[in-house]
């Protein structure tokens, strides 16, 4: 038996990249938050600190700033493409990269009932993610590309039950057919195609704006009875949208409002008034996919 | 020399009361976040035990949801009062009471081009405050009420200069006409009267809601020469509109957005792609109010 | 009626100081976050941007750091007045500063059975706190101090009952005399002298760690009747011991850990399986203090 | 091509449960968050909204409280084999379990000194980890274990250096044989067998603290040449020092101290003065494990 060096990665996290595109007055902004682990030959700093093989983490934060200065405003999805694609193709001891990154959204804005040409705010409502998985095949690239979003916070007040639930010694929970469901979407849909040039043409931005206003629709028409239910919809309506689109993985947790029990008091609350919990949640993740969809890339081991 | 008990207050914080007001199948919500402090005559507690005329934090938390359900869906500002009222006017040990809320905004999700009746999404772009400090006054109540909003970032990519201060021999700064200026308002605004009867005809949605778009529009429009300058500007925009308040208090953090050299790699960075920066940052304070301002309540002790 | 310039503060906050001091092969650490705020004659800034006052937060950033250079490992309390004294002692238009300041505790890595003289591991349990407000006295400076500490979680599992208290129609708590008290501790005590000359000898590390050692021990060994009686007593053993201070000031979140109901499934739960609740919880705060303590200085409004 | 229900699973997350153990006046007690995932024939509640074969998670919830008060004290991974046996062993529907508990760690407070037999403080230093995977495997069960720690910042200001690597277009960086290394560690260790009965005697308590001495002593005691070679020299001392563990992963973000540059003021900073940043930050992931490791345990997809 020996001791030996198993899956590893390394790179520079979370750099804050903010741009600026001018079309003379008007300023288009874009804000991204760059993670960038890269693959590859790493062994023998692991084993002696010998460091000629590593690139190091500040010269990859410097290639994320060079980078987006001579690309462009890209969409977070191509963005990661040539992140993966720069350092794969450039760095010999790397043979493959997963650049994640995140896309703070901002609105203009408005003053005297037009938008601002140079002033933003904050759009807090979600977060917007893209995540590229790439290696070496040979001469070329292949490229796992994830889109998503995060931190959407959806409830609605009618059409959700819960009841015809197994029971065993430990349920106390009543039934439901009128209750408040809650929760804070996080969502990530993969693209079937691992061929990079087959993505380029792909509109990104159109793409995950139809995605989410989709789940949101679904969400709110749906009349749920359980919050996975609720769950496949959302992600079954975004795949029969886009054909491009292999699967949906979905985490929702169940953000539990309780009615307030005002009996003790003399009133009676006719599911009125609640009370918002923080912890615990119930917590329900599942993927949709296609029953043709190609398998997913390797991921960092999650043990 | 003797030991005594100084300033002393408790209470219940963080109550999270959602209400639903249902008008047939279409609903509203209202999403609070409410605390308690009591202030009256409670040394018997604090130096011998003797709860005798201590309401427990929990009953505090009973009468915030019963008084949300028999008073409907109030403005924050009107529950505070109304909460104040109630601890005040029942109590006979307490003399005084700050509430302090926090209203999470919601809008309604589209669905098929329409807003949906019994379906939400949490506009995160800020947070809605209302703090009521109130004390018994023989056998009425004063009360001051300050409306205010939280983390609402904002950026604007022109119209900014920061140049002409003061050098000394730990300058390295350079001047610029043409920044980044971004900041995430924290605002209070206080009402002139502390009788609670004047203040029943408000309109308190309104008055809010016209508040923030106003320092937006003023943060946008403006062509800075200081963050100091754009604070004052903004305060001086919501006194001048709304006669009824007396003062305005901004505090504003300024969130770095730094141009990244791109120079060691031959590259010319037109104040193009930057950095965003977390600490430390530019913090700059200030109250706006009008030379007859009545003075501010007392407030705790924050040394 | 006129709009005006109220009470106003700027400067940078947050800044990260990280300092070594080598004695040969023994290194000790100092972990900081120091943040300034200065008061003055800046009303030009806020009426027409005119910044010729103004001394950039950029060049109060810079001085933090080349004076923790120069004047090496100080205490937070004696670093404070250091650079409260720089920035009212060599500028001008500054006529007041306040500098709140955060020290990180590390604890060394024992390796061998030996404290390492280079390694550290952070001593999560609590963040040290100083705060220092001075103001220019004509050619002298007063300085008013606070020492104190933060996110110091302490619980006892037994000697705390709650009873005998106040009901109204809202009571529906039940009384105990077997409950868990847990609190996260914020304490900070303040200095009865404002002329740091009188501060030069003060032993500010000793004196904060048997102040924090006083409080853990009053709160394991008292039995508490209420938190209430418990923060006077943990107060109140501190001014015993340190003649120089004047006043305690403590918040104490009630963190809640309810006993849970275990009869439906046949369990008698003697207070033995609790859940802890994040929200909403009891907040408790006071002052004790001497009654000839000299008044605290102005503090930033807080309304 | 149909669209079909992926990976899936549910469960009741963050289950605070605090539990007290009393021997006499002395008193020991146990703080765990402890979150389930179930596994198994859930496709009904997905595709219908039938709920026949769904445990609740409320139900859930009751269980940890209850088998808790039932077991007594376990150490985290025995707990958490209990609670998978349990639902695996009870539910007919679930075929799999994911149970994951943090255990927050606490010291006794010292008085007269003393440790107190009922007051406590919170041990800020690390967060304990626990997770078990299980599954059934005809009548018995199988469980992979994982044991670890998050949280644990360290830093040492000598015996690391930088140099010698790879260098492009993009570099920048000098080379140092004179940093500060920090770094928050994320540890996890997986067990070498999946038979839980040849768990039974293991001495998780023990284990863990001498696991995570172990690390830091090598942390301390090693001459770094990179934040990888520290990494591999961790992992490999749990695994000489421990035969039944397969594996460690280490996450090791580079907590950046940066030298500030007093030149501009006449002050030569000899590696004395350090900002410390947020981001961007270095990160390094790896694996150190046997030769003969048996494959670690399917895991939820995260692409």
């Amino acid at each position: 038996m020996a001791i030996v060096l198993g899956e590893n990665r390394y790179g520079k996290a979370e750099n804050r990249v903010f741009r600026i595109t001018r079309q003379g007055d008007t300023h288009e902004i874009l804000d991204l938050n760059v993670s960038v682990q890269l693959m590859g030959d790493f062994t023998e700093t692991h084993l002696t600190g010998d460091n000629a093989k590593v690139l190091p983490t500040d010269t990859q934060k410097n290639t994320v700033f060079a980078l987006s200065h001579k690309l462009g405003p890209l969409e977070p999805e191509a963005f990661g493409i040539a992140l993966a694609r720069h350092f794969i193709g450039t760095q010999q001891y790397v043979s493959g990269a997963e650049i994640r990154i995140e896309q703070y959204p901002w609105q203009r804005i408005v003053s005297k009932g037009k938008p601002h040409p140079r002033a933003f705010r904050r759009d807090g409502s979600h977060v917007r993610t893209a995540t590229v998985r790439a290696s070496r095949e040979g001469a070329s690239l292949r490229a796992w590309v994830t889109s998503g979003l995060e931190k959407l916070v959806v409830l609605k007040t009618g059409d959700s039950a819960f009841k015809g639930y197994l029971r065993d010694a430990f349920t106390t929970l009543k039934e439901t057919d009128d209750r408040i469901m809650a929760t804070e979407v996080t969502a990530c849909w993969r693209w079937s195609t691992c061929d990079p040039s087959k993505l380029d043409g792909v509109d990104w931005a159109t793409s995950h704006r139809t995605a989410m206003d989709t789940m949101l629709a679904v969400y709110a028409d749906h009349y749920s009875l359980s919050l996975q239910q609720t769950l496949f919809a959302m992600g079954e309506a975004v795949l029969k949208q886009q054909d491009a689109i292999a699967a949906v993985r979905l985490s929702l947790p169940n953000k539990h409002h309780f009615v307030v029990d005002l009996s003790p008091f003399g009133q009676r609350n006719a599911n009125e008034v609640h009370i918002a919990a923080d912890r615990p949640y119930g917590f329900i993740e599942a993927v949709v996919q296609r029953d043709d969809a190609p398998p997913p890339p390797a991921t960092w081991p999650n043990w």
